[in-house]
């Protein structure tokens, strides 16, 4: 065998995966740092992707009877403290708006004047200013339940920021609700969390775990806080999404008060879950290789780009109406029941830039068009998710656009299915904890940064495990939902720290 | 005659037309006012028009070769400080973030930490971040044009805000362009224009002037400024979107420069255009009534609504079933190219409320189901735009079926209709000063609180005009391109102001 060939992506995921994340987002053209400390600017393939994903989510939420409105970026900071857990956890990552004017200083240069009587601070989150005019709506229990949803912008001040993943201003939507029952609440909470879970399979080809966080890693304010996670091929976990059942607490602070069925007046129970541009980064991190990013049929803006291959006019009128033709026949397809999304790359810039361009940005099927394809009306169509080793044979013009449906559709199931096996290759159960710090430590001899994975084990409460995650930078992921394929018995068994009896089985690993 | 009926709105347009103009927001459940001093909660009903007002502008965008991107909230104020008639026309109303923690003060409650070496702006408008970004991405004449859109909140501090129509934080689209000649971004100046305008009378049924604004009313930082004038009822006329050729202003500011085809360096030309949430109030003003909002079909976030009539489940079982059977016929029809869109509303309210509800918020087709209507299979839908005084035959449900799709559309030309016939009715052209100033003060005997209109007249640059605007509270609105009707012939006139000879026809009123 030859040497590995080079790859487009240096370096390399198994050389530096932080650094090949960066330089992913970069060769894809996702996104970049603003001049705005810890603000990254989307770029339009970047944002592209979370177009699709918006448009996806929105009727899923639609579907199960949500609505959409828009509330203030502001929040006056008396209301962020009426909750004190909640002021407390976001208290230190608050951008803080306090002057509305600006005006010629002593040296010059403008000054903020005009210095407002109370702060407002930019949302991080928008419980309170929401649940501040769900107190003003609901009256009677037949106002009940209000299922809104948000897309907006949010700020968390944050020192070590990484695009898409960690950035100070980020696009989220936000979903609160209130019902008359804590029941009711609760089976909210867990709908929506399996919206998501839905949503990261069936759009993202992402496989997921849902489950329970446990008391350390709640929302602040949450009763009881439910995540997805998904593992990344650093084989590090990444919550991709949260569902918070909030009990009374908010409703509590804010007064959301409603006269019920028999006249008595109650406080509504409420719930909050959202997911971010964070989704975009564990995109990239679940499906990209050494080639720069891969997309899922189903999230790529473009399914198909067309590169016309000519060498001089008169080789191009000939290329170019027959590239144009394909992409008029490829649009009359149906992926997803809506039109095959094509696009015939005419740029003038040299051949091997352009298409490794499109290879870089992720898109599920490139095909080359020159004169010698014309010629035997067949074509070499090259799909993202399949090694450029493995040589297949040409294809029909013809039975390549008839067949665009279902190669788009095998590519989004072959994602999923890889990533699945990934993370199965990489869960362990673990009944001994020497087993299980090895698990965590040993070297991998291919793959000498990546090591470790899930790690599957009973737990009980207590201070028994701090230490050992301390040392591993391990955190407790999620304790999976009992409908969780391979969680659906209850099994006794020992904590793996303490040894204390318990049936709780929780996910283990390190995270971003 | 009976004395006229009374009206679902209190009070009446000719009663007190601001006053009306709240109420109507208010009653079809639109928007109010939050907590946050002039920024506004979108209600879902609200907000439901407002996403059916980007999804065809995002479309229309899309289809002219824009692409979405998203830049920062946040822009540094030394940004901001870069074009100077651009911060000059802003400094009075930016919102400031000075600080990014909260920590306890001196008396326990929290207090603004964390001092920011430089202040950032909630960005008002972002030709600045965006021009910066620009910069960096452009190098050589291959890399443009750039013809990006953004859809985002801005911020103005505003003293005294009306809901849509001027609120502190608001919801738009901003285009930004930057091209290699002074043509092209003029052209990309007047195509968006012209985006604007067609989606204002295909889509808002609003017609629209499409003129150039004077040098006092121009964006701060712009070469030139164009705008859409609409009449509204009160026969004010409202800006209701602006396009501007930004000239070399913010790329000499922003160094935006690139090698041209012959090896110079250039700065580029730049444009930038945008819509807001502010059409929403536009739309109220044109075609409500005194019952309440009026939707053009394309726009309404559900064409049909059902009401089932019952007195008990005897009645209800049968009701219930035609109602739902129906609802699925008319959603196998097509209005716009998309499926009809129709409401069952089964909510257990007294029926007079539930249908007037559905009135006020201005649903185009109102249907109620009762027994008898069952028993002849026939049905009494009522369109929105007509009189309620005026009877029309019942009609079988096949006929109603088949022909919603037709009565809609009959419905969104009605509108634009009479609108248009509207904004004709109240627009006079003038070449005699005292009859110029009587239209603006005459009282009208039926709505004393309405006089007025559009005045087209010549007009000269020079300071006479001044004094007559201000008493009557007057602005040049724009004028007009020199393709809308009746303005496509230069006219020779003499200035209404000062008798100087002029070609400049332009339209004046008052305005929002």
């Amino acid at each position: 065998m030859a040497k590995a060939p080079q790859t487009a992506i240096t370096p390399t995921r198994a050389e530096d995966y932080p650094e090949w994340y960066q330089q992913v987002v970069r060769a894809a053209d996702l996104a970049e740092q603003s001049p705005v400390r810890g603000c990254m600017v989307i770029k339009p393939w970047g944002y592209a992707i979370w177009e699709a994903m918006q448009q996806a989510l929105d009727r899923m939420f639609k579907e199960t009877g949500h609505v959409n409105a828009y509330f203030p970026l502001f929040i006056p900071l008396s209301y962020l403290e009426k909750e004190a857990e909640h002021v407390e956890g976001f208290a230190k990552e608050c951008a803080i708006v306090t002057h509305h004017r600006l005006e010629a200083g002593p040296d010059g240069g403008l000054v903020p004047t005009g210095k407002l009587e109370e702060p407002l601070v930019v949302r991080p989150t928008s419980e309170t200013i929401i649940g501040a005019m769900y107190a003003k709506w609901i009256k009677s229990y037949r106002d009940l339940p209000i299922l809104i949803n948000q897309w907006a912008n949010v700020v968390r001040w944050e020192l070590r920021t990484r695009l898409f993943l960690r950035t100070t201003e980020f696009l989220w939507q936000e979903g609160h609700t209130a019902h008359a029952t804590a029941e009711e609440a609760i089976q909210e909470t867990r709908k929506m969390l399996g919206v998501y879970a839905t949503f990261a399979k069936d759009y993202m080809a992402m496989p997921v775990i849902r489950g329970e966080k446990t008391a350390g890693e709640r929302f602040p304010g949450a009763v009881n806080t439910y995540s997805i996670e998904a593992m990344m091929q650093d084989r590090k976990a990444l919550q991709a999404g949260t569902s918070h059942f909030l009990g009374q607490n908010f409703s509590k602070a804010q007064e959301i008060k409603y006269l019920s069925n028999e006249g008595r007046e109650e406080f509504a129970w409420t719930t909050s879950w959202g997911v971010s541009t964070r989704l975009v980064g564990a995109l990239i991190m679940t499906h990209s290789d050494d080639d720069g990013l891969v997309l899922p049929p189903k999230l790529a803006p473009q399914h198909v780009v067309i590169l016309p291959i000519f060498r001089n006019d008169e080789e191009g009128g000939p290329v170019l109406e027959y590239c144009h033709k394909l992409r008029g026949e490829l649009a009359t397809q149906t992926y997803d029941n809506a039109p095959v999304r094509v696009l015939v790359d005419t740029r003038d810039i040299p051949r091997a830039d352009k298409k490794w361009q499109h290879v870089k940005r992720g898109v599920p099927v490139i095909v080359e068009v020159g004169p010698r394809d014309i010629q035997g009306d067949t074509l070499m169509p090259k799909r993202r998710d399949e090694s450029s080793a493995e040589k297949k044979p040409a294809v029909s013009r013809a039975e390549f656009v008839s067949s665009i449906g279902t190669s788009l559709a095998a590519m989004q199931a072959n994602l999923y299915n890889r990533a699945l096996a990934y993370r199965q290759e990489y869960t362990r159960t673990f009944t001994d904890l020497a087993e299980f710090e090895s698990y965590f430590t040993a070297k991998n001899a291919d793959k000498p940064e990546i090591h470790g994975g899930f790690a599957i084990a009973h737990i009980a409460e207590g201070p028994e495990s701090a230490a050992v995650f301390a040392k591993h930078k391990l955190t407790v992921r999620c304790i999976p939902l009992d409908d969780e394929p391979g969680f659906e018995e209850q099994v006794e068994g020992k904590c793996l720290f303490s040894g204390k009896p318990t049936k709780v089985r929780a996910v283990i690993s390190k995270a971003y």
